[in-house]
């Protein structure tokens, strides 16, 4: 069989006009260039780890955050199961920042797989106290024991806040004294260390294993990758196959994520500047926004008749999300640009 | 922002000549025209139901198979997985062939996710009895109880071997006297289809839900789905989520799933007739090969030193599994044609 | 075989007098009666349901509670564990007050075992406020849905606090409203009762199972009992035995039981004068301690330095539980009798 | 409080003359000498370590064994899904003989608890093939990886057989060239030692952990023990309590398992020759029995019909097992005398 003949891209699909949608950042629909590489790219079958595409993001992936190896998965709530069967075992408790994504919207998953429960600490604008941390540590034969440590950053929940270097690295602190594992779930990592000012690398290095999204921020329209040591990502392996996550043909995927990596980082800035932009002007139309809280792309209102207001703005072309029956949350993404954000804001002053 | 211009695709990745790959079906890279329909797809976030192409795909699919609704997923380990889960409660049995794809190659998930053990019966050539199916039945308050009744069609480990329609039909009817629902790992019942010269709709008929993979025989990069009735897909819906199979825009692997469908069972014959081909030059080059088992297109041979020869045909471009001490596998795919199925067996006669 | 002759019981094990044990009422050892109710006890293999003396317990604890069954255990974990597991599927949360002992003390078991995850209410002197617990119920296809709702009564962490009938009543309204069952960790439910004024029956109507321990308050050697439905009962009894709770003469254990059955509930208002007494106690001796918490029989104290505290005590015979690095646990129970609690006051003065 | 009055115990429970209850050796009935040790248990909170009658049992079966510990459970179900937990994570595989106890009834609870499935080998006798077992062990990433291997002796569903030494400690050598733990489910390995003409000892010495029934052949109303190394236990006394296995005043079952100990190996030679005399007369009165397989105090006959012919015994007195449509099962035990079996003997003939 001989070399293909190159196929015509007809003119894809355009990001609709007519609609803002300020639902969350995982809504961006695949670049042009994305498509482009998604159908170029080489594979292989990576079940047999041979798509070279999937191995040049994992390890793009491993330098980027500086780990030994790198795995790529569908999405973001799997990188993160993966990691927490990867550090556990039955019945120990996973100390984790009240309202993280892996308790509130993995969907009990750190139960019916790995079968452990998760002991909270609080966290005001998100960010765990690290003596705090540390009580919640079990040590009596009567009690589960601990068995990782896992941090958000940017914390969704608490309005996409930001986990300051020092705090972090004192958590891992923590974490040597206790001989624990400590965890990112870093699903918007990359927002963290624009906000911080700081590489990726830097985010990542308290860390043992760090899980990164491709499809938020960073606007790839599928994947996640863990990252971490070379001897924990044998047993990820294992586990993401068992969780259905072995892909074959993986590299079309992988192409798009190596442009979301290589162009997403530098854009997301601008994401924080709108999100601010958008706060101020909630703040202005009278609604409720804790204006410290909003730190990244993300922006909460406390809002009354939650899902009635979201309903009206929709007639008008703008998608916000009801998370509870007086919360709403705005999400800045890059294929939100200055004009888009000018109409969703005439929407939400009038 | 305005419709975006198209990008021009390059040539693509050609089918590597210098090796034939015999492996699986499972190594098929995407065809120029998957990537074109990949570059192509209109997609939007799956999470939220909203990706066009997903959805189409996930019609098409609960049409061809004659059940209410659809759901994709990433591999066939998740679709099978997920249905385990959303027909069981922890701690019953599942009755399945010895040799079954979701007890030997899925990792034990059953019992890490569902809390279910495998209660096996016979299958000579892959077909269970429907006596022995339902004997295996368990009724005492001193047993575990059963939870559903899985076959596999074709039956990989057992040589890519046929179940009948009768028999199906057989085991469905003890399903119903028993109240226990019947899931079809289909993985290759396309294959099946094709041997039985009778339509997908006609082999899923049996069974409450079926897997059917787009990855296989039928030659997609990634995917498989998972049908079934509408109420039980709820259940699955969170089962996948909960494995971490929620894709933002999947509509990219979607489309590519779309060709796979149309295109891939009427190729499927000929993969039949080469596997033939290959058994017999097997057996008169004087390995042990059972022809009775070879129905589609799969060739097992008992081969003493199998990693050995293995080892020495890939020197010469053939690739091949061994699967156990003395035991290889053969498998015909889309992507190996007559003139490279002589090749090969240039190699296995030398 | 003829029937055997009396052995002649020797005198039994006296309790000590040169200790003072109130770190638990777990602690009590089998009165004469009981013991001569052990050797005496008509048994058979429950295993088969055919120890007499089991089932009279079974049927005496289902007719005091009001409930159509009742099955015996081993321990008060097994009962509620097995009470969540037959209530909940995997990936589902239960609904509890912060510091339930089915989360802090039983050791991960509802995640290791049932699959779910703890959903936390607030509860002040240990009562949820109904609201809360509406609010706290999951209905997004996004978040892990609601299973069960389980209270404890005497709430044994926030003090042996005591939920009044009403608050009972109403959370049940909540449960019934959104279709969820509600489950009662009684293993205090007899002071419970005690200290409102009512019958077992009045405290267990509100609920669909209830979980009632023999070996706390109560007084026998082992065991704990869950009542319900009969229905729920049959998935029950499969649990237990999955757990390993069938045991085979288990009559021995029962006839201690429903001793404790008999004269255990009359005893208790003197444990919570008693508990009163202490409480006081201490707060004269200038240890900080909630009054309004002391409601039945348990006492604790925040006092810096608590591991320290309570080992200087345990050298002047007086035990109690050094629950946190700040917190001290007193327990009264019937083997401690107005005497020995003078000298352990003495003590706590000095 | 001083020293409590002895009480005069009654007469207590006669074996019943009028029925001879072959179902299983767990129906016996605590003997006089039994019921008085109970009575007069010197006892404690267990869950804190401090029952001297439990401490006394474990430490006494650790010796007997040849283990460094010992810990007591309330069944054998609950010691064998114990070392299992303590051996194996999520995902793994157990290597057994086919018709192994820890399958086939325990209820699941190898995949419910600890996640993990059976690999069978086969095992004519109830022995398995050293080289079988070496043969199950998977290696390859696609696989689940073996975490255990468990024998069963006497393994009861092929017939209460026994593993000869040579062949246990030939399976200990495949155990420790690959690195894996070898549990003993031994509920009835002291008739292994007594048909083998050995200690407890030699029978426990190849395996690294080893689960004893006290309340089969031995005579116990209730209780099993696991012993094994210091390191196991400490995380099998985890699970206990995770199971609800943690009993409090326990001492009070230890005191009869102490006899059970001390009394009931040397009782267990009788029981194999009249369960040979039994075998021996069913093959006289024309039932199918494999005399080969007897040969402990289980004898298994295949009888067509088997639910109806049971039912007819019981109406004369005689009780056995129909454990499936062709099988009946009898069990000799100590409160069966030579007179009974004559009866027995006549019934059966008839």
């Amino acid at each position: 069989m001989t070399a293909q003949s190159a196929p015509a891209v007809q003119p894809v699909q355009p990001v609709p006009s007519n609609r803002i949608d300020l639902r969350s950042d995982t809504v961006t629909v695949p670049t042009p260039e994305m498509r482009l590489a998604m159908a170029e790219a080489v594979v292989g079958d990576d079940v047999y780890g041979e798509d070279p595409t999937v191995n040049t993001l994992q390890q793009t992936v491993a330098e980027l955050l500086g780990k030994e190896a790198a795995l790529f998965m569908p999405s973001g709530s799997m990188t993160n199961q993966v990691a927490i069967a990867m550090h556990t075992s039955r019945g120990q408790e996973v100390i984790c920042a009240e309202g993280s994504h892996i308790y509130e919207w993995e969907l009990g998953m750190m139960a019916a797989f790995s079968g452990v429960v998760p002991r909270f600490v609080p966290a005001p604008l998100g960010i765990p106290d690290p003596q705090q941390v540390r009580r919640a540590v079990r040590r009596s034969i009567h009690q589960s024991p601990t068995g990782l440590i896992s941090l958000e950053n940017t914390h969704n929940k608490m309005g996409g806040t930001v986990i300051p270097l020092d705090v972090m690295h004192a958590i891992r602190a923590v974490a040597d004294e206790e001989g624990l594992p400590l965890h990112l779930d870093g699903a918007r990592m990359a927002n963290a260390a624009a906000a911080l000012g700081v590489s990726l690398k830097e985010v990542a290095a308290p860390f043992h294993s760090v899980s990164l999204c491709l499809s938020k921020g960073l606007g790839a329209p599928v994947g996640s990758v863990l990252a971490g040591s070379k001897a924990d990502l044998v047993r990820a392996h294992r586990y993401r196959k068992m969780l259905g996550g072995g892909m074959r043909q993986a590299g079309v995927l992988a192409a798009a994520g190596l442009l979301a990596l290589r162009d997403g980082p530098a854009r997301l800035k601008a994401d924080h500047v709108r999100a601010r932009r958008l706060a101020e002007t909630l703040v202005e139309a009278g609604y409720d926004v804790n204006l410290d809280a909003v730190q990244t792309n993300i922006v909460y209102a406390t809002i009354p008749g939650a899902q009635q207001k979201v309903s009206a703005w929709a007639e008008q072309g703008l998608l916000a999300s009801a998370l509870d029956v007086d919360s709403v949350r705005f999400v800045l993404h890059y294929q939100i640009d200055d004009e888009m954000l000018e109409r969703a804001l005439r929407v939400l002053r009038a």
